[in-house]
């Protein structure tokens, strides 16, 4: 039976990567040797990591702009650590939307002042915040671009005259933006680049520099920029299997290509959580993200039957986090419109059925 | 044809292990579902995980010790920084033994006071310093148990009343030991254990908790023994494969089977480094690892000609890393006697060609 995979990270991925991604188990580029096998410094896998490095920056338009792309280990709770490590200073600026900013946040308090410009946490982080000011002595601004857990998406981005850093770790890949705005960008891959395992860091390399304090060499971005990603041994399959997600990116009409997908997608749902009786959404509908949508039962005695329907459907993964309960459809770039409609038709026929 | 893959790592792994390796990322468990999608909190990983941490307990004799195993990321170099981070107050107590040591040193330095209470850096860190004495005031005792880029091993640990923290990356699994007098191990997967991307740590939870400082949640090892080395998503799969390798030592009849054949492979390559006279070894006798013998041409002339021979054989990866030079042919668990003696025919081969 065909699977939905609606699992919010690790996630679905093209058919296509798999496929490719399997055989290079077996045989790497015909070379008779497993992808697993081969020393990272051969020239086929420096020559992976550098399409990888130049991919990602070509496809959110930042090729020479002065941004170095870098795959890290260690996941986004490493970078909340990194990013506070190479640029707190005495004071930065965060805004809290959720589970992961409030996680960043508390790394940074570490090393230096952190100010709190504005949460949401009073409405269980079913929103935005929108009208806050950013203190003018912050040495960078950070925020969290899509919030996996409560299913909100920052639609515009403040302009700051300080360097703004961005936690893009679930929806970077999906939509178009003037990435130039932000100044570090970071994202585990384990959404729409990749598998888990690397974490996509990029930086406009003049930020760096600015802090007194000693940065041991693996939490350094400097280290890292000067060894092209290779200081030490990266995590050479998940870079792999990122580049060829890339590549299918890329191949599959960009950015913009995807999220117009993502966007008929999230449209199609959406439409059917406001329209169906038995639904309700959870996200402050401005907020809405294409990404993730949350949504309840308005009455909880359909839960097993409706449950029931799904997991017999071959989806996959829609149960709601702890936090928010009920369902939670992530649609990253690879998932299908078909494995969308299926829900909607579920969600249609629950309808029909109570 | 056949390769023979003598990388220093990542490296050679068993080709049961590419095999089944290679259909979890088609089919996983038979779920319909890739192991690259499915999410690290579902059943089927969490129990991938568990058993990876028990197995690795069970092979080196620590199960019901009181030790704690965790599969982090970021490598040894990360862990060079999170020892310090954890046990180092006042002062610490390393061993140089060549370029991992030293690295790890230079990271130590940043957090306390670091007696280098021996370096065989005099010698190009071709043997291992015997005689040295350990500070009764460090807080922990340092040492790396194999070192793959001079081919030197420890074959006897010192005897310390404090915590013994020793980076096994090149040797783990690969030979029996009382582990029990060591409190911290850890090792890159990516030699005996698995592919890049996973870093195994073995503590002992009694020596932490003693720092004064305040430890970043990535950083501490309290904070991952906590969440059953689930805090954030771990490197999936390469803590699968890490997992089949395990099950596949384990099957081959475990770490006193892996020595018997390593051995076997290391005597009958040395034998002939000693014996033929176009060859000459580079590390001091006793003092020889197991895992990687490096040598050196008597006469470079030959270099041209040996270096067509290997690579006609299908022999990959004898290149010597740049601090030695010559050759160097890495021989772990997974490398076959068989490739070994494709080796040890073309040095004889060569001696009667010339």
């Amino acid at each position: 039976m065909k699977k939905h995979n609606f699992s919010a990270g690790p996630c679905i991925l093209p058919q296509e990567v798999f496929k490719e991604a399997s055989q290079a188990i077996l045989d790497f580029n015909n070379s008779g040797l497993s992808i697993l096998e081969i020393s990272h410094r051969s020239a086929d896998f420096v020559s992976v990591m550098e399409e990888a490095r130049m991919l990602a920056l070509d496809l959110l338009g930042l090729k020479d702009k002065g941004y170095k792309a870098l795959f890290l280990q260690g996941g986004a709770s490493t970078q909340f650590l990194m990013v506070a490590y190479n640029l707190l200073e005495k004071k930065a600026a965060y805004l809290n939307t959720g589970t992961w900013s409030s996680k960043a946040i508390k790394e940074a308090k570490l090393f230096g002042e952190v100010v709190e410009v504005a949460t949401s946490k009073d409405k269980n982080f079913s929103y935005i915040p929108k009208s806050y000011s950013i203190p003018q002595d912050a040495d960078y601004f950070h925020c969290t671009s899509n919030n996996t857990i409560f299913g909100t998406q920052i639609k515009e981005f403040p302009s700051v005259s300080k360097p703004l850093v961005c936690d893009m770790s679930s929806d970077i890949f999906s939509r178009e933006m003037d990435f130039s705005k932000f100044d570090l960008i970071y994202a585990g891959a384990q959404k729409n680049m990749g598998p888990a395992g690397t974490t996509l860091v990029i930086i406009q390399e003049e930020i760096l520099g600015k802090v007194s304090r000693e940065i041991p060499s693996m939490m350094d971005y400097a280290t890292h920029i000067s060894k092209d990603s290779m200081f030490n041994t990266p995590s050479v399959y998940a870079v792999y299997v990122s580049l060829l997600t890339l590549r299918w990116i890329k191949a599959n009409g960009g950015v913009r290509a995807m999220e117009e997908r993502n966007n008929k997608k999230a449209e199609i749902l959406y439409n059917e959580i406001d329209r169906n009786p038995l639904f309700k959404g959870f996200a402050a509908k401005e907020d809405r993200s294409a990404m993730n949508a949350t949504f309840n039962l308005t009455n909880e005695k359909h839960k097993e039957v409706f449950d029931k329907m799904w997991k017999d459907a071959g989806v996959n993964g829609l149960n709601g986090h702890r936090s928010v309960g009920g369902y939670r459809a992530s649609m990253y770039n690879a998932l299908s419109l078909e494995s969308v409609e299926v829900v909607v038709d579920l969600m249609q026929e629950l309808e029909k059925k109570v």
